[in-house]
């Protein structure tokens, strides 16, 4: 299910082994200083933006599950499976663009509402 | 982007041409009778629950667009964005397991939190 010929695969791979094992800085230094990421909540800009959507969802991650994972040259399509704190299963995909080792783009897609529920429930 | 080599990802683009096509009928030609499809609502199990699902969303479908596409012998991922009536931009991605020509399993994710407040402001 995960082909490794692909340089870009191999980058983002290395990105999320780092961040789903709660190394935050590893993650980080896989991501590009100008990233944009499209996640459901709307767009980031640069890796202080990004750091800041990746730092609080990694304090509440519990284990992640990699589903399945493809790349070429530079585009990779990955999905997994997280356990979270408020949410047990929170599944996730991304299609990130790789250039010269580093994330320059971040498509983006999980399902907000059982976050927003757990929320509620909290409040 | 998309990678054709795989007999599976032939299957699954199919499948995608033709609901994004609003041709449902041929959409389900490509989907198993025992499908079980892992949504964010939940796990729907057989084609006329999984019909159901698609179905309505078919009739809200404006236009997509595909952002990636993958597969291997079995299994494909793709990424898509959806334009709808009530939500402008419903990315979504699916893993789906193809047997035989036909999809028996598919992991969904896609954003409800747009659906769930469209739903609300038109309440």
């Amino acid at each position: 299910m995960t082909e490794t010929a692909s340089p870009a695969l191999h980058t983002a791979l290395a990105y999320y082994q780092a961040w789903t094992g709660h190394d935050l800085d590893k993650a980080m230094s896989y991501v590009a200083d100008d990233i944009v990421c499209d996640a459901p909540a709307g767009r980031l800009e640069g890796v202080a933006a990004y750091r800041g959507f990746m730092g609080p969802f990694v304090q509440i991650l519990r284990g992640a599950t990699l589903i399945a994972a493809f790349g070429d040259d530079q585009t990779v399509l990955i999905m997994y499976d997280t356990e979270t704190v408020p949410v047990p299963n929170a599944p996730a995909a991304e299609c990130v663009t790789v250039t010269s080792g580093k994330i320059t783009y971040s498509r983006f897609i999980f399902d907000r509402a059982p976050f927003d529920a757990a929320r509620k429930a909290a409040s």
